[in-house]
């Protein structure tokens, strides 16, 4: 499944339309395009409805938010939905201020997302509207998050899919372990930007967002693992992850991939 | 030619002043240093006259547009043609929205540029108004983009520099193709946007823009080469592309250089 | 005291605040997590009051510096000097434009900083209102810059922190040399800014302000070494000197700190 999905993303190069941050935005393009996808970036209002119908995913980033650009995520995120393109939403921060918790809020009532990734802080204040994350780290794990998650899941009809040393993937009663990754992965500003807009590029061409979602998270774990060993640091970690999206193969996945589905 | 216009941009530093995108800042201002020149980034609309009139050069591209810097980039190229300071045009995404393609024709009218850089779909779109890129990648070859760019030349009083697999440099009837460069290059996110800042620096030294087009995406194909020789990825690729730039020798660009005039 | 500082950083992961230039919000964001310190870049006037709460340090750059990032950079600052938060100025091209010298000087009249940290012309630039910079490098060493540190120190009662090729900073009458450093590090985007960030993570650790400016000095020069031992150009520089900012070890800075105060 996943390597049909790399497959599918290197011979057809979907293009994925993000409006995201200014800290990842060249990180999240080369991540895109070192598994074969096709990145653009564009938050003009007088762009974004056009942008996003060429597109096969529109990525929605909170990261660097201003108020000018929610309107354009909401505009992007409208035409997405009428044209039946799928919404990744990341609400990067959601927790720590009010205005980045409502503008979440906001986008989940208005434009509901196909697939929700963030951070176990994160996805629990769209659901508990607490004041918890330090910044944009987390300070809760996955696992007590899931009944955040299954109800955000429920009410929002999407799939939510929350990254941490174990990563969760669910919706509904439906979940997906995903036990990969390294310890040197929050290390590195923009991991789970990336994860969000490579879970775009899973959206892209498997029609199933659960199964994309999950797949993209694997991929991010196994890119990881693969990247630690061959790194000294966290500069050259950077590296080698470009690296490992670039040249993983069908092999690494099958003796890397630690999935448990319940 | 090409190695006296090294020497030069190292040994004077010329100071080039970009308008460009959130996505590549930070990389087009680094192949700038590492080719010995001095960057300086700036947008608002308070100071980039007054910016501009210390620059050597002045680089502007539409990579992630918004309204607000379109009003800043006419003031720039304004005072660019004023003062005599070339003008590097980059149209990111030309004919892949309305607002891109008329902000680059828009430019093209008040402020004529010296130098047009871009991919072929872009290029296209300048003079064919047609709808043809995918985002901000090009779906067509430099050489069907030929007549295009001769009648963007000739009109315009330009040259016009077409990227791709054999780079086009085309100023009226004369033509110079440049066959280096390597397939990873359009793996990384923004080698395009550098190409267009190392014409920039280029054009600040050498008072044939024709040449100074031809020569910056001569370095380009040449430190391509080298860095695929020394990577085995994209992000290795990038930090050996950065290394090329600031090692490259006269020596390497004897030996390597494919030019073509016609 | 170097060394203690940066276990303390590691262990408590002190929120640094960022209000800064998009061409080094990914390296400044990076280089924090190197040290171990938790960054945020967030400049919205929604949010800049509520997210400055949470931190231990405001950092405020002017890179790229536009009219409604001035309003949040005040707001942000006026809250931090209302909670006791350090803050810490960079500001990136005082000097090349009446925009960025007025904007630097009205920051120091409404919102005093702890902590200034530029290079030599953009610090004289805050006392001389001479023009002195081309673009944003300095065209001045430290020492000929000795005199406006001193002044600026006593009439903000601040500490002043000037970076070159020997760094100085300045608390009234006192000074510390750091010596430590690589002739690479200006060939690299950002340096300077990612000092400003450090400077940051040890302000929210050391109560001395003095101490904290000369201690992010000399690590950073310390870091600096390290990589040029490790790095073939600018490109493999960057990625050793995020490896060298996580590896560091008290031995490394024994071994090579020069740092004297007068």
């Amino acid at each position: 499944m996943i390597w049909q999905d790399i497959q599918r993303i290197r011979s057809e190069a979907p293009l994925i339309h993000n409006i995201t941050n200014y800290v990842v935005m060249n990180t999240t393009a080369n991540a895109l395009l070192a598994i074969g996808a096709s990145p653009v970036m564009a938050h003009a209002e007088e762009e974004v409805e056009e942008m996003v119908t060429r597109a096969k995913a529109l990525v929605i980033n909170l990261g660097t938010l201003s108020i000018t650009w929610v309107n354009s995520m909401l505009k992007a995120a409208h035409m997405a939905n009428h044209e039946g393109i799928p919404i990744i939403l990341d609400p990067v921060g959601s927790g720590a201020t009010r205005f980045r918790t409502e503008t979440a809020q906001l986008l989940l009532r208005n434009t509901p997302p196909s697939i929700i990734r963030g951070n176990a802080s994160e996805i629990r204040s769209l659901v508990l509207a607490e004041q918890c994350t330090k910044g944009v780290d987390s300070i809760h794990t996955p696992e007590e998050t899931l009944d955040s998650a299954r109800f955000l899941s429920g009410n929002g009809r999407c799939v939510v899919s929350v990254s941490g040393a174990t990563d969760l993937i669910v919706e509904k009663d439906s979940t997906i372990r995903i036990l990969n990754g390294h310890p040197m992965m929050p290390r590195i500003t923009g991991m789970g930007c990336i994860a969000t807009a490579l879970t775009g590029a899973f959206a892209a061409v498997n029609p199933s967002r659960f199964y994309a979602a999950a797949n993209a998270m694997a991929l991010m774990g196994i890119a990881g693992e693969m990247a630690a060993e061959n790194c000294s640091g966290p500069g050259s970690f950077q590296t080698s992850f470009l690296d490992a999206l670039y040249n993983i193969r069908e092999s690494d996945i099958k003796s890397r991939l630690k999935m448990e589905a319940a």
